[in-house]
């Protein structure tokens, strides 16, 4: 790869050009991005060496679009209309379904690859990317059949190089997935920063009193809203089923400790401790 | 202090131990357990130097209570019965209302300090401790002026050697407020846990896909049920109305989702992205 364009130079999009630059040397990183505040910062950071239009971007060798989901499928349909003969477009977003559809009978299809890496901070903009980011982290690939055989090569090398291992989904069960390990985390993070927040408004005391367990929890809610509140409107469907079962089973809860149901509870709760079993393949990273 | 009971050699009791044997030179350990491979597994690492019966534990200096709170007021109050004349019990508990009620008209009273450190992991066991556990970590007192004055230099001592940062509450404001800042984020972590794992009862591929961000919110999932069980029926009051509010903020925000309103989703999350600032003061301890 000699040339890869950027579109939207945040957290996913700086540390993607950060990884590539580590491995591939003679890599050109140009930027897009609307705003020209993050673009400068991501010059100076060093992330992209050039800024530069669409119509530039999409004669790169690689394409990567990293912008809030609401409005992915309008520019990468319109990356589509003028892509380079060679040229292959991939984007980060959280939602699959949405966007496959969007451009599913566009003429140029072919040289899209809808991808979603399972990796991020709390943290947004230029100044949160990091080089090692991506690296053995999980890259969902969905619908590949319908990318083009010899535009597969250079991705699939650098996602070699990076060391991310690969998964193939179709986009629906993509959707369906994200929404309970993903999406649901995120609403029940950033409503219990509101419920303790609300609360903190007539007690300044509460805050005080967090430990290190609160902080974990509530972590997510310092989320970027520009990125999650077109996440949560693009896979409504399932995230709404999602949170049905997850007010329920709150309820559920609720009750027995109201019935001081201790055996119950006490039965409930070590069959959930075997999470511990399922979750400690996982890398948990701060 | 020369002397130190343990009463519960976990993760607090044990690490609370090591901590005093880093700070006060010649001290020794006494630990008292129902649980005899705990018992063994404290004396192997040498977390306690001698197990020891509850009479012997009550002429310590200090008798350290670290047990599930639903047992702590017998073990307190049968403690307090056979004090030592120059010995101090705290507890290390994270209700104060019911415990402090339970004692109140005990001839002995002086010789406790109810108490709750706010430092924790989600592990347990003499395995989980660690000697720096309370470092710089809140110790929060309540009744501190029903302590009795002689009795309140050593522990003081200790609390300043560990680096411990003192804050003083009536019993009642204690509860209200760790229902907030540390029971619901028990609840909320325990009930995201359950619903993610009944989906990947009929699907299970869904735990493949999980990031550092489910990781995080769903943590304290792994907490003990033996420990936390008791802790949600005495506070049961505070933490039912703080239950309903967090489900009543969820309802609400699915609300939001449903109805596409993405303005209001967005300014809801931008207010709560403050509680970084409010939170950033915080250690963010794994």
């Amino acid at each position: 790869m000699k040339s890869v364009a950027i579109i939207g130079v945040g957290l996913i999009g700086g540390s993607w050009a950060l990884a590539l630059k580590k491995h591939f040397s003679g890599v050109t990183i140009l930027g897009v991005d609307n705003n020209q505040a993050h673009l400068e910062e991501a010059l100076g950071l060093g992330l992209i060496d050039k800024a530069v239009d669409l119509d530039t971007a999409a004669q790169s060798d690689l394409v990567f679009v990293s912008i809030p989901v609401g409005a992915a499928s309008e520019v990468i349909g319109s990356l589509l209309d003028k892509v380079g003969e060679h040229t292959l477009i991939m984007d980060a977003g959280s939602t699959k379904s949405a966007l496959c559809q969007s451009i599913s009978d566009h003429p140029n299809r072919s040289h899209f690859l809808a991808a979603h890496p399972i990796a991020g901070t709390e943290f947004s903009g230029p100044t949160a990317a990091k080089a090692d980011l991506f690296d053995g982290k999980l890259m969902i690939l969905c619908e590949i059949e319908k990318t083009a055989i010899r535009l597969q090569e250079n991705i699939l090398t650098a996602f070699q190089k990076i060391g991310m291992r690969l998964r193939y989904m179709d986009p629906e069960s993509h959707d369906k997935h994200l929404a309970y390990v993903s999406h649901l985390s995120h609403v029940s993070s950033f409503m219990l920063g509101k419920t303790v927040m609300d609360k903190e408004a007539d007690d300044r005391n509460i805050f005080d009193l967090a430990g290190s367990g609160f902080a974990s929890t509530v972590r997510l809610a310092k989320s970027s809203p520009e990125m999650w509140g077109p996440i949560f409107l693009q896979n409504k469907e399932h995230l709404s089923h999602t949170l049905e079962a997850y007010i329920s089973n709150l309820q559920k809860f609720k009750t027995l400790i109201d019935n001081e149901d201790l055996e119950a509870l006490t039965s409930e709760m070590k069959r959930i401790n075997t999470i511990e079993k399922i979750l400690n393949p996982l890398p948990l990273t701060p």
